[in-house]
């Protein structure tokens, strides 16, 4: 199965000059989407993940179904405001300003290895977050998984000693 | 398996006097989550679903699991602004002023069987507006299942006439 077939682009979205990859239309059938969960719990099988972690709201698409197949729980990343308990919260740079992700503090257990998975790698901005409260909670982070990634962008820069799964790439370095 | 035990409430979340569902200890054990999500399976496997539909975030936490074990597609009900390409768009009353709910205009084809899930049934807003959207695509909302269902709030009055699973509920009506 070839998923670029599933991936819808998207011109000018969220705003001019970026070609946006939309990946509702992978969601939409199931084959292509159970390929792409089967492909990441394939990936991840052998790495003995506790937790998988993802980024909302787009990463739970992929976290929750790989973490379902692997046995494995679920802790969900969120914006501010969002998670109802104490949690930690990570920072990280935006092209103007900054932004933040939150993890319930009791959301990972010291010990614990940790999948995290995201539908997109571009910047790692999210990434960066995401393995920072993992890390901060005493999990260990034993793979990152992605369904697209980006090449040109800073995304494996963050990703340096981590072992990394990504589905299929785009060049976006023109 | 006694699913509250896995609920944990807060108070005064997101505002002073709600004792807010906390259902992310769910996710965070795998045998509770797994048993959530094959029971609202089991209850739509008769239903004939070809496509589930979620709002988002905590929706797709459950939605997802249960299309993909009903072999069934999954389509996003999304805030404004987050949806690439053309949508339709749904709004509905908060306590102050209204918001709104978007799904892809592609994302339902006319006669397909649609299952909606979603975390928590209350107020039933966000339910009215994703049912409203199925329907104007030309969907048949075959049923709708939720994690939680808060007694006392006119959600059930909303879902008059649509086949409802609430897979644990708890009386807010005093």
């Amino acid at each position: 199965m070839r998923l670029k077939d599933y991936i819808a682009e998207v011109m000018d979205f969220p705003k001019k000059g970026i070609a946006f990859k939309d990946i509702t239309p992978v969601l939409q059938d199931p084959e292509a989407f159970q390929y792409a969960v089967s492909q990441i719990t394939a990936y991840a099988k052998t790495l003995g993940v506790d937790m998988v972690a993802s980024p909302e709201a787009r990463g739970f698409l992929f976290g929750v179904p790989v973490a379902l197949d692997l046995g494995a729980g679920f802790v969900p990343v969120r914006k501010p405001g969002k998670l109802p308990r104490p949690v930690e919260t990570a920072y990280y740079e935006l092209e103007y300003g900054t932004d933040s992700l939150c993890m319930h503090a009791d959301g990972i257990k010291p010990g614990q290895k940790v999948l995290i998975v995201d539908d997109l790698l571009a910047t790692g901005g999210t990434i960066a977050a995401t393995i920072a409260l993992v890390e901060r909670l005493g999990g260990e982070v034993v793979g990152c998984a992605f369904l697209i990634e980006l090449l040109g962008l800073p995304g494996r820069d963050v990703l340096k000693g981590y072992d990394t799964l990504a589905l299929t790439t785009y060049d976006v370095s023109e």
